[in-house]
């Protein structure tokens, strides 16, 4: 539109002398150089900036949970050992040129928790064994066939064996102990068997790769275990704790929410809400569990864990507190939906509702304490009690509902008034409340599927007795 | 309490002859070597008897899903390829001992998707890039501060450089994308920094592991994309689709089985009891999901997918159908507890409830109809439209119920009987048919969300429209 004018929109600097004239300052031309510069120095900085953030971001990651810093520094350490052997002639001579495949073992094997370290130094010693053994067995048959035959025979069982290892690691049983072992398995045998064509000194090779895979995950092994060690069954066990005691506070925290008065909900609502997510870690955690109760069976006897430790129980209690979890999931999704319940009736189901709710949260409270302690409970049988009490309460709570209506509606009708307007509201009305109560009374049976499930793990695991869950607090794990 | 003596407790063959004589066969001595036959018959018995059923289960996860017997078919071929290197004398003597690392190669990144396989081929070659150039850059340092320090200065680095990689694995944006790139810089750091302090051909070593581990990927990822492509974003897309329609399948058949006449649904007990599971799996797809989102971005345009897909809009997509999947859940509970709901109000609500179920039920069909086909479905306002007059009318329904009881009940203060007998009764049967109508309501405004973020997904990978949805299922991408 402007037809190749060009609008001038530069801001001027005028300076108004005392004497009346008027001096406009003319900004000066930048250089190329010097835009260039300014263009660089905004990149640079928004790297700075970027990079700062992304640095504190990582910094937070570690200083929540600093056994993120102590396994970095134990996989620094032993790489550190292993690659002295590179440094000492005497050593590195000992195996020839094969020290490489320690290091290769150190990085490859070194995982976070000692049962995933064992499993796979396990899964990698049995896969090169049952393929070592494999592969020679084949290389042997493939010579008696002849030279013209020989690579034929070995690409067949090249091709069938991988396809064969392969194919195994989608069964669930494989795939959850021995994954690894199959890849290292597949690994192996195509070294070994293709090798074999070529290398002359097959045996020598064998013998030397096996002693520096031995070496680097010996050095695995020790430091994982001596310093600061990480056992995936403990993990495991104050994961389970953990997510009782987000279930409690989910639950503690989305009925003083709901109830509570207008202005302390504000006050508070920040604090609350964060608090109401946390369940939302439970309902996704049933992966980690799943992983760290296999890797937790590799594991040696370790603290108040013997070696038979009922891993497999911990997945049954998991499952209970995440039906537990969606409960409250949909329970809160009521909550936050749109309620205009009447606040008499409000007043009138709050104590009941909030009672029960809290006696269940009490009870997943002292659950979190039995496991925290390992103890059995004696107590928890008297919040069992109060949280069925508070149930049968807030189910003649709800049968007290209806009376108090039809007692109004009697009266109102008694008083000629139009009973069509008026009886027609109450259900309706009463239906986010009642369903919140009715939900409640399902929470309370699916929490007793948690103690179910928690008690048969302190027979398993044989808890001791506790009389006094109060004083024995000290003995925690975690 | 026997003392020492031995109760005899074998059979007896007792013979009665026709002259009244008994004569008792004893049964003759087994020797040492029957034994130890019989014994070894019964183990290998057992073990054939279970390897064949381990063999039968794996055998139907295969014919279950073909594509897994394609993968390992695959990854065989580019196996038997890759060891073709290693008889072809030219192509050996071209790349020295390292043909290993292409067999390597093919076995560590041959993924089950391209996304995967493409994932870790980027993953390895920027990983070992960097690494290596950095390898040289501290190696050169070191050679700089003479033949004492250099050791030490090797050391520190690789005790710094490997804890920082492992650390930037816990940090969940590089995790999601560079975990196996950050175990491979740890991995071709130590072996370029450490040998280099023995090997003095290095250059040439690096460029020959560069070739091989080229060629090996190449491999992989030409007989991934040539052979049966398996693509993360196609199964993503499919299994979005697929929760989509158990979700679906999973509310027909809660419903059916609720509601059915007792000889009906004793019948079909076993059939809709396996339906009714089927929404378990969407509770636990996160995990999957998320991996599978982060394969796709790797991947290049194909079929019906462009290169930025919206892949991260499935994610939301899925956490929506997974807040519906609580919901049943929860709902699944209610309907599975003790109702003793009154014949005539589980009628009156039974039309209603079956229609507002089944509605949602089309609404989540026809969203699969729309994500199977890829074309924006016309008619999806109509059932939407459906599902919520039927959210009003089971609201309708519900208020009306209050008014008839409270009828009943006046009939019943009318004719003098005693009104605190019958008025107590009602809320408490209602209760759970009410929550279980409420929770349907809670259902579909979260069917709701999911129409919302599918919507925004066929917005965003610009699905096509489509006026007749029916005449398109050919059209279907699975």
């Amino acid at each position: 539109m402007t037809n190749g004018q060009e609008l001038h929109t530069t801001l001027e600097w005028r300076v108004h002398a005392p004497d009346g004239t008027v001096e406009i300052l003319v900004q000066e031309e930048l250089g190329p150089r010097w835009r260039l510069f300014r263009w660089m120095h905004g990149l640079v900085a928004e790297f700075i900036i970027k990079l700062s953030t992304f640095m504190l971001k990582a910094w937070n990651i570690g200083v929540n949970d600093p056994k993120k810093f102590i396994h970095c520094l134990k996989v620094g350490t032993a790489l550190s050992l292993v690659s002295l052997f590179y440094y000492m002639r005497t050593l590195y001579e000992g195996v020839g040129g094969n020290a490489m495949w320690a290091v290769m073992t150190v990085v490859v094997v070194f995982e976070y928790s000692i049962g995933a370290t064992l499993y796979k130094c396990v899964n990698r010693a049995a896969g090169t064994l049952v393929a070592g053994v494999l592969g020679f067995g084949v290389h042997w048959m493939a010579i008696q066939c002849g030279e013209e035959i020989e690579p034929i025979v070995l690409e067949i069982s090249v091709f069938l064996l991988a396809a064969a290892a392969t194919f195994s690691r989608f069964i669930p049983t494989v795939k959850a102990r021995f994954d690894y072992g199959a890849m290292v398995f597949i690994l192996t045998f195509c070294l070994v068997s293709i090798s074999g064509y070529r290398v002359d000194q097959l045996f020598e090779m064998a013998h030397h790769r096996l002693l520096t895979v031995t070496l680097g995950a010996s050095i695995c092994i020790i430091t994982s275990m001596l310093v600061c060690p990480i056992w995936a069954g403990q993990e495991l066990h104050a994961l389970i704790t953990r997510n009782l005691e987000k279930l409690s506070e989910s639950l503690d925290a989305c009925f003083i929410d709901f109830f509570a008065d207008r202005g302390v909900k504000n006050v508070s609502h920040g604090y609350f809400s964060k608090m109401n997510q946390a369940y939302k870690c439970v309902l996704n955690s049933k992966t980690s569990e799943e992983s760290m109760a296999n890797f937790a069976r590799w594991e040696p006897a370790h603290g108040d864990f013997k070696f038979r430790h009922p891993w497999k129980q911990y997945l049954k209690v998991g499952a209970a507190i995440r039906s537990c979890a969606y409960c409250i999931e949909t329970l809160n999704g009521c909550i936050n939906s749109d309620i205009r319940a009447p606040e008499t009736l409000k007043k009138h189901l709050k104590d009941m509702c909030v009672s029960l709710s809290s006696y269940s949260s009490n009870v997943i409270k002292e659950l979190a304490a039995m496991m925290k302690t390992m103890t059995k409970s004696s107590s928890i049988h008297i919040s069992i009690g109060q949280m069925n009490i508070a149930v049968y309460e807030l189910q003649d709570a709800l049968k007290n509902v209806p009376s108090q209506v039809v007692v109004q509606i009697l009266q109102a009708s008694n008083n000629s008034i139009n009973k069509e307007t008026t009886n027609t509201r109450p259900l309706l009305e009463i239906l986010p409340l009642a369903t919140i109560a009715s939900l409640l009374i399902e929470l309370a049976s699916r929490v007793e599927v948690i103690v179910k499930e928690v008690n048969q793990l302190a027979d398993q695991a044989d808890f001791a007795l506790n009389s006094n869950s109060g004083s024995k607090e000290t003995h925690s794990i975690t």
